[in-house]
């Protein structure tokens, strides 16, 4: 549970009952790791809340007010996780857009996660979720709080030996984890499934996409077949908070952990992506 | 705006951030006419309540707590709205079924709507929409809290003539309404978008399905198409709250309010739905 909240910019753990998010999901979500009082990659955090403000037509709250309440959130943090909602505000009962409705900024700081199944890099267990994601172009990639389909798919295992779970499409691509995003490498390339009808474009994604280059990697972001998957050299999960988790059981299928995932997470790691403007 | 509220029995119009009803709309709701002291359909909207929370593995809040919060509220209210929303309870950040987790039960009171295109037995405006649904079909049916599709296709106009938008899937197919259930007569025949893949299975919608066969009406739930639909007799949209509003312009295309709907109208104000339990 969430050790301090601000709401508003005020010390308040509860919200209206009118309020969208909860009424209808109506509203978008970053999940921020916080190291030695310090936001990574808050610029990409907040460049994808803007990004999905945009779509939902939600009025972006201030980056200078999110920057201020984050960071006096966060003083004397060394290690945790601030977990930032926005949503369109206090509405009545309809779906209709509510007029001058203020958008509810709700940031939640958490302790840092600490993982049942040991050290996650020593190799992690993946399993693959009967769950399948439906299609939805207008709303994948961005991080709304309709997030129905990853608790599904979360709720198939109790196993707290397995780390994640891997989620295809209805259509049978594989798509990603219940929490993270998923790469693979076959030869000298970084595949990553393509997310135009779900999933979430992860800040860790892209930085691993743009990444690539300087470990000579090619990159493909493709439509991935699970028997593509199973034919991985290596593989790995990532999100903001984990980093890059290197999968060492996968499905039933044993992987070692490769040099070319070693080396990303090094190379991840040595960039502190700590963004310019705070 | 609700006029009153009961979280979990007690009266409050906030609820705790840690809710995942807000984090992740992970929850159900039901909105249930009042009439002079009584909830229609009460039974019907349990029924559905209990297969979405065995859907979502929530859960089920008990029938008789359910009924006597609900009745406390809607004392002396001659009209009104209760709108119910049941979530999983709070939780941590992680999408995991949270152990020992309580339900929450939100019960809200709101006054019964005003209609801004006036008197809808009159005939109502309805556009197409050009937000598409996407597929999904582990969700499709039940009244969850990922509300956001319906969300994003009413924002589309905002012209207080139109009473309600038309929703056809990323396949074309036609599917409902943005809050209300649609149908269509031709010939002698009732017909009704299938939900396997989307939409929500209202309790107006089912009883007018049921309702078919006192007026000689064949029904077919079936894939339609704009061009059938465009093709109707007769066209109406249901809901618990609006009953029956017959349609007069689809689109470009004008109807008249057809003889069918007019009695398939006072069939359904003919039952009074209240049910026994109450």
């Amino acid at each position: 549970m969430a050790i301090k909240f601000l709401f508003n910019g005020n010390s308040s753990h509860v919200i209206s009952a009118h309020d969208r998010g909860l009424q209808f999901g109506d509203g978008l979500f970053e999940t921020i790791a916080i190291k030695n009082e310090f936001l990574l990659c808050w610029d990409e955090h907040i460049k994808r809340l803007q990004l999905g403000c945009s779509r939902l037509k939600i009025p972006m709250p201030s980056e200078e007010t999110l920057t201020k309440e984050a960071r006096s959130l966060i003083s004397n943090v060394e290690r945790g996780v601030l977990k930032l909602i926005v949503t369109r505000g206090e509405g009545g009962r309809g779906y209709a857009l509510p007029l001058n409705a203020e958008t509810t900024r709700l940031m939640s700081l958490y302790p840092w996660p600490e993982y049942s199944f040991g050290n996650p890099d020593n190799g992690i267990k993946v399993r693959l979720c009967n769950y399948r994601y439906g299609h939805n172009p207008a709303l994948a990639g961005i991080k709304h709080l309709n997030r129905l389909e990853q608790v599904m798919a979360r709720s198939e295992w109790s196993d707290t030996t397995i780390a994640e779970g891997i989620i295809l499409d209805y259509e049978k691509n594989v798509i990603e984890g219940t929490m993270s995003n998923l790469f693979y490498i076959k030869n000298n390339t970084l595949y990553t499934p393509e997310l135009f009808a779900c999933g979430i474009n992860g800040i860790i994604r892209q930085k691993v996409i743009t990444l690539a280059a300087e470990l000579n990697l090619e990159v493909r972001i493709d439509k991935i077949s699970l028997q593509r998957l199973m034919d991985a050299d290596e593989a790995f999960m990532c999100n903001s908070i984990i980093g890059i988790w290197p999968i060492t059981l996968l499905g039933e299928k044993s992987l070692e952990i490769g040099e070319k995932t070693i080396r990303m997470k090094i190379l991840l790691q040595k960039y502190s992506f700590i963004s310019e403007s705070q």
